[in-house]
C-alpha cells in the first residue's frame, strides 16, 4: 500500500476522531470538502444523538448538503478515518462524492474493500474514485486506544 | 412468492408513499413497530430537505430512535414499500431492526436481495428477518406512476 503524507483535511478527520472518543463516542472522523474548502465535517454521535444513522460520513454528508442548498454533492471529496461500513458507503453514492479517501481498513465492519463492497455492483448508481491508507496508522491506533479502555 | 394481505402498518406505508409523491419526492413509505405500537415513520424527503440520506427508512428509524431515546430498536419491525438499498440496509442493521417487511423489490437500486445484499456479509453486525411482497404491487404502481409523469 502507497504511504501517504496526511493532507490538512485528513488531519481534520483525524481530530474530529479524537473528539469522538472524548465524548465516549467511538473515534471516527470525516470532512466534506469542495474546491479545497471544507464545507462539512462530524464525528461519531450514535450515542450522543441516540441517532445509529449518526455515523461520522453520514453527519458530515447531512451538514455539507445542507450548507450547499444541495442534495448532490457532485465535486466533493470526502476524508473518513476509516473504510465505511455499507450504510456509510451508500451514503456517499447518493450524495455522488467525486473522491472518497479512508485511513484504516476495517475488515470486521467495512463495506468498501470488505464484505458487500458497495461500490462493485450494478446497483450502486454512482462510483467515487477511492484511495485509503492516509493516516490509516494514526486512525487505526485511536480505536485500538478507545476500545481497549472499555474491555 | 406468497401474496400478503396488507397490515396497518404497510397501509400507512402506502399512504406515506403517496404522501411522498404529491410533495415531488420519489414515493417510498416506512414505518417502525414495536409491540404493535407505531414509534416512527417517514417518506422520502431527500429534495425537501437536501439531505442525500433522508429515504424513508432513515427518517423513520432516526424518528424512532429519538422517540424511543435510544439508538437500538431491539424488538421493533420495519414496514417499507420498496425493497431497502444498500445505505438503509446498512442502517436496518445498525438499528437492530428485528424484522423487515418490504413490498416491491427493486432490481435496480435495492441491496437486500440485490447487488450488495447487505446482510449476506460477515460484517453485517445484526441480520433481521426479511420478509418481501406485502403491497407489493400498490407500491410497484405508485412508483411507475410516478416516473412516467417524470418522462
Amino acid at each position: 500500500m502507497a504511504r501517504w503524507q496526511i493532507s490538512p483535511p485528513m488531519a481534520l478527520a483525524l481530530d474530529l476522531a479524537r473528539t469522538a472518543a472524548a465524548g465516549g463516542e467511538v473515534p471516527v472522523g470525516a470532512v466534506v470538502v469542495r474546491d479545497g474548502v471544507i464545507v462539512g465535517e462530524g464525528h461519531n454521535l450514535t450515542r450522543t444523538t441516540c441517532d445509529p444513522t449518526a455515523h461520522a460520513e453520514i453527519v458530515a454528508i447531512r451538514r455539507a448538503a445542507e450548507a450547499l442548498g444541495d442534495e448532490r454533492l457532485t465535486g466533493c471529496d470526502l476524508y473518513v478515518t476509516l473504510e465505511p461500513c455499507a450504510m456509510c458507503a451508500g451514503a456517499i453514492a447518493h450524495a455522488r462524492i467525486g473522491r472518497l479517501y479512508y485511513g484504516a481498513s476495517d475488515p470486521k465492519g467495512g463495506g468498501v474493500e470488505h464484505g458487500a463492497q458497495v461500490f462493485r455492483h450494478a446497483q450502486c448508481l454512482h462510483v467515487p474514485e477511492v484511495y485509503s491508507g492516509m493516516g490509516g496508522g494514526e486512525a487505526a491506533e485511536l480505536l485500538r486506544g478507545f476500545f481497549a479502555e472499555r474491555r
